[in-house]
């Protein structure tokens, strides 16, 4: 720690000197087309070939929103339970509730078939940043350059989708700073192999959500198919039986989602007193109804539970960071920093004239967006409509206004490369329960009502009734469950959208156009503007320091990299790993109820199992939410964990990393290998995992 | 009359035996670049030259849905004053009402520029149906062949505005048979030079509308002026003193806004049963409506009076077209003539195949048509939201939708060539009545409630509301009468439509969607099906008897002819000229009461009026409503009289012509040169019009 403590000092010093951010041991979500070669080599004498991270490219699944990993030459894919469970949801029943069961396919023929399901591979990166800065002319306002550019970008996954049949998608670095293309090839027969027990996965529930020590087996086993038989590919992650010691090197390989560590101080301030206290107060209203909704019965408590997680684990996140936002030293640490580059801008005229402008503009628009960031939430983020019909009917109206459209000039998620799986998703059977919807609607309904009840929309959708009664009537009269009507309103176009009496398509029209009216409004006049500035930031940045500090994380694939390492909390030593033991320990402490319940398959194997066998472990790894399911590897290559947390510490490093005690949580590849073979009986499996089939 | 009788008898024999369909003496409203030579030649020993047609186009002006022509050298226009009645009413205000007062402008200065109006030159005519046609591929559905042909006609009157400058507009001719390019110039600039009074334009009334014998002195005078100066040309109408005498041959030119003599069957009987019997519902509504608005004071008739004439000279008309399809004779002969052309058809296997099934599928759309026709009165025509700001609204909110497509997908009222005249529309200050509006659009919200009040838009738009209260609302909550809101909508395009908060776009927004539902049904399904299959029926007419039957009227520029001639109904002869004797005579017969009162003018200069100066008469000259305003030339091309109606018994040529005693009704120039002089004082106007300046 003490070495640590001595590193950030010298950094100081040579941020006063040279204007270099300080860049701290393990951090960084690194491109991978740019890995951190030097630091790896000089901190922990690794080498990184161009075939390591070919393969581990490879072998990494993009989950949308979350991550995965190939550890079988079979298709066998890993990622965690609560990235999994949206599927396990629809594989279940009320007669077959597999949350509460768990799943296992004794033989492929079992494997259950997850409807919608798409997972994607990354098959090559390409750096597109002249072609797309080179479509601004000068003159341009911020919103015609971001036309010009978008214009560019639809071209470029357009043409990918042709030239190569991979999806293309252009990603935005460093606000606009660069722009790379990358190249997925999607997967969309995916079956579910494995999943353990809500309860083992869930281990100690909200309760233990960010904190560690941990014992969960928050895992999940997919199978990609291809052409009705197991996708075959050498790309796969290979077992590690070793399993990790403390200061051992572990590479994370995954899709943070999102970080905030190159924001403008003001965007942070936006964040800290606009967007989060609205997030975590709308979060904390769907928790409680959630809850409530759980206490009418044992169907009612399946079908919240599926919501409950990832409402819970979005509260928790954000309050997390939102923490870091409200400490005052994490801010002015930021505003310093801020402050450095500027000095350094600011010493040259040129730099100056060229990009001083740049915070102040930002800082302007942070003030407009905020004075529309509620009429946006509600309607073009439809908070104001909570319901799965909702999304349907705005999905299957935007189609088909923006299908018609040349490609560069749709709504970005209508775009030809995200048609494939929007499509799909609409037509997928996931079951949705009236009854249920009904009650979600009615409360964002009430709570539209509250927050914008004079708006003219708020006053046609609700007239003189209750939301709730607005949304038992617009539930009871949608048909949109008939996927055979949606695949008619699909085909037909506008027209059909048109003439259709759908009262849920009805309520779409209605709030299309002051939905589309904020989200131009924001566009133009904030995003274009984060955007030219925010790349102006970014281009100064590199000519002061060149690009020794990687981009924030945008929901692509990253590697990251960090020691196996145990830290202290509160004065206790905390060690890097958790065991069997552990788990028995703490389940019996809390008289084996709720969150600490195990599942029967637990308690009944527990003289089976080896209880010095790891389940979790830590490391000093960068990682935030969208990490989920990473694969991290030892200096092998091989397996040595999946993550599926950060400890609470970890949430204000999506502002400042730090790694005295931020650290990331992984389920230990002992772990599972332990509880497949000994509490679910599941030989088959671990053999094709360890490669002895 | 014998020896018309004796023509029609040969005429069936000739049908019998050659499948020609008859034609009567004087009918049709014949194209321009297809004048009735040989008919003008044979029967009246009149030779047409291409000279004569020029200078008759030239010298005749479209009013949009009415006609005019020059009638001096310095751009001087005449046509009636219930076409420029608008005008006349946009120039009047409660302290000056032109239309009680009447206006003469005794120097060019005082002239008055009318607000938003434009008047139409047609400058050239060509052949285009190859190229149209020849958009369509076999195997196209009715919809896509349309929508081929829709964008080559863009393309066309496109490429006309950008060669010529000229105003381009396809004309389809026998639905679909035959496409014509019409190249108009546009008068925007033009004044009102002199107006009578309301009284003596429209003596006797709504009650004598549609009758005669008349005696009206519905004429309006206006001047074109081009930059600022008036409007030079040699291409205007020399005025004849000669009068008209029984017998005599006139030339009619004008613009008849649509006849059905080609409709087929089926489609008569749609117009019996569905559609006409709903617009003379709605016309008698709105009359209604009107009466008891202008019984609230001078004010309030003025406005309604405005509104009135239109509305009862649509009902009566329409209530005279209904009577000829209630008449059995008049049905039994169109189906004995349709059924010989059929049969005709059927003889040829080679045209069986080809048209045979073109009547039964023009059938069957009527029958579907008839299931929504109701919505689509409502929605897309409007007829729930009467009121001027509701127009507005719909045409800022579509224009802004519209303009961003390519030209060819647009609606056909926002392509390019119809910009300028929308936009200047939109600009015009022509004064709204807000009290006015409120009780329109609330008397139509009513009606759209009895009528549709199931639809989730009407739901929506009135909640549990009243229709009154929800029109009181609206109009005034919309900023809508101020100029400068709608050309900052005009400018920002949808964006600043979907930002707008004004009360009266958001509703036009609400029903947008259902509108153009309703719309493209119609077009698709109904529409396209009436023209594929007219086209058919049109070319089947052509192989068996070629193109001598003229099209029907399409609201473009028609040549018809006739002979001024009396008649007689129910035993009695109706003399062919009425005089100003006949005039005092009614109006003191009737205690110069309403509708027979005269102004003041007319009763003050009575001694200084040569009363037997005629003042109307008729003529055989086939003509519907579009010709008001149509100047009557002689045989010397000399102007001799203006159209401004049709005796009752001429409405039922719209489907079948006649001219026993169906008559076109003009004003006599003598009638108007002894006006001028003797009640006005217009020395100088006539002077002008007589070419003695």
């Amino acid at each position: 720690m003490r070495k640590h403590d001595i590193r950030r000092f010298i950094s100081v010093l040579v941020l006063a000197a040279a204007l270099v951010l300080p860049i701290a041991a393990d951090e960084g979500m690194w491109l991978f087309n740019k890995p951190p070669k030097d630091v790896l080599q000089k901190q922990y004498g690794f080498t990184v070939t161009p075939e390591f991270m070919d393969h581990l490219r490879l072998a990494s699944i993009s989950f949308g929103g979350a991550s995965g990993s190939f550890i079988s030459p079979d298709g066998l894919v890993l990622t965690n339970h609560h990235v999994g469970q949206g599927a396990v949801q629809n594989l279940s029943t009320k007669e077959r509730d597999l949350m509460k069961t768990g799943f296992y396919a004794r033989t492929r023929g079992e494997e259950l078939k997850v409807p919608g399901m798409e997972l994607r591979v990354l098959h090559g990166i390409e750096d597109v940043t002249d072609q797309i800065l080179g479509a601004e002319k000068p003159g341009m306002t911020p919103a015609e350059a971001a036309e010009a550019r978008q214009k560019v970008i639809a071209a470029l996954e357009k043409e990918t989708a042709e030239k190569s049949g991979l999806r293309g998608v252009v990603v935005t670095l460093y606000s606009g700073g660069m722009y790379h293309l990358y190249k997925y090839k999607t997967h969309s027969d995916v079956r579910l192999v494995f999943a353990p027990e809500y309860l083992a996965a869930f281990f100690g529930g909200d309760q233990d959500n960010f904190t560690y020590p941990r014992y969960d087996l928050d895992i999940t086993l997919f199978r990609i198919y291809e052409n009705d038989k197991p996708f075959q590919s050498d790309n796969y992650i290979k077992w590690s039986t070793t399993g990790v010691r403390e200061g051992d090197l572990v590479l994370c390989s995954g899709h943070p989602g999102s970080t905030g560590r190159l924001l403008t101080y003001s965007q942070l301030e936006f964040l800290r007193d606009t967007s989060y206290p609205f997030n975590i107060a709308n979060l904390k209203r769907r928790q409680a109804f959630m809850h409530e909704y759980a206490k009418k019965g044992e169907e009612e408590k399946r079908v919240a539970l599926r919501n409950l997680f990832g409402i819970e684990n979005s509260l928790k996140a954000t309050i997390g960071y939102q923490s870091g936002l409200l400490d005052k030293k994490l801010m002015e640490k930021k505003l310093r920093e801020e402050q450095a580059l500027r000095d350094g801008v600011s010493k040259s005229p040129e730099l100056e004239k060229e990009f001083g402008s740049a915070w102040d503009e930002i800082a302007a628009v942070q003030k407009a967006y905020a004075s529309f960031f509620k009429p946006m939430a509600f309607f073009e983020r439809a908070n104001g409509f909570y319901t799965t019909y909702f999304n349907v009917a705005r999905n299957l109206v935007r189609l088909a206004m923006e299908k018609p459209k040349p490609n560069a000039d749709r709504l970005r998620e209508y775009r030809d490369a995200a048609l494939p799986s929007l499509e799909r998703g609409l037509l997928s059977p996931a079951p949705i329960y009236d009854e249920f919807e009904t009650l979600k609607l009615g409360d964002s309904l009430t709570q539209l009502k509250e927050e914008l009840g004079g708006t003219q929309e708020v006053k046609w959708i609700l007239g003189d009734r209750s939301p709730k009664d607005v949304a038992a009537e617009l539930v009871a009269g949608t048909k949109l469950k008939d996927l055979d009507l949606r695949k008619k309103l699909m085909a037909g176009g506008l027209e059909a959208i048109y003439e259709c009496q759908d009262p849920m398509i009805k309520l779409a029209l209605l709030v299309d156009p002051v939905s589309r009216g904020l989200r131009a409004k924001y566009e133009k006049t904030v995003e274009a503007v984060e955007t030219r500035s925010g790349t102006r930031i970014a281009r100064a940045m590199f000519k002061l320091e060149g690009t020794a500090i990687p981009p924030d994380a945008t929901g692509t694939l990253r590697l990251s990299f960090g020691a196996v390492r145990s830290y202290v909390e509160n004065g206790k030593k905390i060690p890097f790993e958790t065991t069997y033991a552990g788990l028995y320990e703490r389940s019996a402490k809390a008289g084996n109820k709720d969150p600490y319940e195990l599942p029967e398959s637990f308690l009944k194997r527990k003289a089976a199992v080896k209880l010095s066998t790891p389940i979790n472990f830590v490391s000093t790894a960068d990682s935030i939410g969208g990490n989920s399911g990473s694969p991290l590897v030892n200096r092998k290559g091989e397996f040595v964990g999946v993550l599926f947390d950060g400890n609470i510490q970890s949430l204000p490093t999506r502002f400042v990393y730090e790694d005295t005690v931020s650290r990331s949580v992984m389920v230990h590849a002992q772990g599972i290998i332990e509880a497949l073979l000994k509490i679910y009986d599941a030989k088959p499996l671990v053999d094709e995992i360890l490669g002895k089939k």
